[in-house]
């Protein structure tokens, strides 16, 4: 990149759609003001080149969107809204990136920012003679005395998905074989949406719930709140919501429990609340999909299949790293 | 890393400073409450190995306690305290940064983190196959109404510094040099301090102030300065303080000016201001150093020296990256 400072003022926002922004790019430091009433939610991740993601499989748009997207499910996984992002890049001085791939990584975020009402408020932009590094830092809001904390899931929970999960992973599959991507595969893969409205509802319910999301597969992330919470989780195979059409059973499997990067949510409820949250959800056309129970135990997960009870652990594979 | 989980639990603090955090480390992203009368304030920066730091010349714990300070250092330059930081680092599957030093780096951070009690609320840890990415994010607080933006000089202002720079540079030569390092060379290098203290005293003396903190050299930011405010800037060679004793010319100046990472702050405010600063800065036993002024014209720096003004250019050089 040839000035940095120019580079920031061609994606900077010409306008915040915040009002509670004091000073965004350009200086220091962003300057913001919180919302009387809610709690502050801040979530920062980073993709690594060839490691969460390559332009085999993403364009530098679905690697911008993905890498907003990340960040803005962390905060739906709080109940919150997203507000503003600051991004941190590391751009490789191969020139494997060109000025106008970077600008496009931007645009990606952008569409997604847009369409959530979240600004850009920061971040930096540095070399790297390795592969391109970005990091995305959200800010989100939730109203205070909401905590959709991992630890809540107690014996006797329903336990639930927001919706479909695998596709992501299918998706993976077909781009790097250099199949024909059905199209719900790809879109899953490239462009996945955060579940920000389930969240506002589960935020609103005002219950008692456990919530995660869904990044690294239903089992990771089941285990993640059976050990947070210490307890044991049961899933019924049968009731896994998934879009894998024609698919072998071992890759159903496979996409469905370890995939991950669906973004779907997962959480953990009681009887009343669960009731609650059916109604208020069918109210706004949205689902939510009871996928098994907490029970007593120790910290694991396990998989109800064909009357079989067996451990499920986190496993699974770990994006498209070979041998990791 | 054999298990991310257990590492985590492993940097996780026992313990907040700040009373208004909600939930920290461990769940999808942190719950924190902002303070009455207070604009929030954000920043990050990421630092990659052999890029901005290396192991010839740190220790993972100086290159943690760097990685944070350059984050405070930004809360610092818009006048704040710094509250809370997350930290997302990707380490190299090479193994070559084993458990123990990426304990090490952490503790870096932690020993600076506690010396103005900030609290590690979140981040992320992943894998690279190329060098260690650490990208910090630093939640910050300051006084509503306090705006000292880089656009705030108007010509006729003082131009000042909180202290000697030149000194990190300097240790760095000395260090990839190998020769015997002087010790204050040294500390400005491995342990730069954030001019916190300074910063406060700024955003409480309550007049209109134009600052940046000296990152990338004195004439970079000064230049920033000239650039976001429309003026130019005049710096006196013979005002420009420094600890650099027993150096060739061509070193001073080059350290000096083109350095960076020193951490002082650079300001510009009127002269009614800078009697204030003047007298609130000595009350409390610290100094601000007139270096210049501001005067009407291009978006330029000049230098003054031995009786000629010369335009100066951000230039420099970039850390130790020879030729960026």
């Amino acid at each position: 990149m040839k000035d940095e400072f120019s580079f920031i003022r061609s994606i900077q926002p010409d306008r915040h759609h915040q009002p509670t922004v004091v000073a965004g790019i350009g200086d220091d430091a962003a300057l913001y003001d919180a919302e009387e009433g809610f709690h502050e939610i801040a979530a920062v991740d980073t993709l690594v080149e060839d490691m969460h993601f390559t332009k085999k499989t993403m364009t530098p748009f679905h690697i911008g969107y993905k890498a907003l997207a990340v960040n803005v499910s962390d905060i739906a996984a709080m109940g919150g809204r997203p507000v503003y992002y600051l991004v941190s890049v590391s751009v490789p001085k191969s020139g494997s990136w060109s000025e106008a791939e970077l600008q496009e990584m931007y645009k990606g975020m952008t569409v997604l920012a847009d369409e959530y009402g979240v600004d850009l408020i920061g971040g930096d932009t540095n070399a790297t003679n390795d592969k391109l590094v970005v990091s995305v830092t959200v800010i989100g809001r939730v109203e205070k005395g909401v905590r959709l904390l991992r630890s809540n899931a107690k014996p006797g929970d329903v336990v639930f998905v927001t919706g479909p999960v695998g596709s992501s992973a299918a998706g993976l599959h077909y781009l790097l074989e250099g199949d024909d991507c059905p199209e719900h595969y790809l879109k899953a893969h490239q462009m996945p949406e955060p579940q920000v409205s389930a969240g506002r509802l589960l935020a609103q319910a005002g219950g008692r719930i456990a919530l995660n999301d869904i990044s690294d597969g239903l089992a990771s992330e089941a285990n993640e709140i059976a050990e947070a919470s210490g307890v044991t989780v049961e899933i019924d195979w049968s009731r896994v919501p998934h879009d894998l059409h024609g698919e072998t059973d071992e890759y159903v499997e496979k996409w469905t429990l370890f995939g991950g990067e669906d973004f779907q949510l997962i959480g953990c409820t009681g009887q009343q609340t669960w009731e609650r949250l059916t109604e208020s959800f069918e109210k706004n056309g949205q689902r939510l999909i009871r996928i098994g129970r907490v029970v007593e135990g120790k910290r694991e997960v396990f998989l109800l299949k064909n009357g079989e009870r067996t451990v499920l652990k986190k496993g699974g594979y770990n994006h498209f790293v070979k041998g990791d």
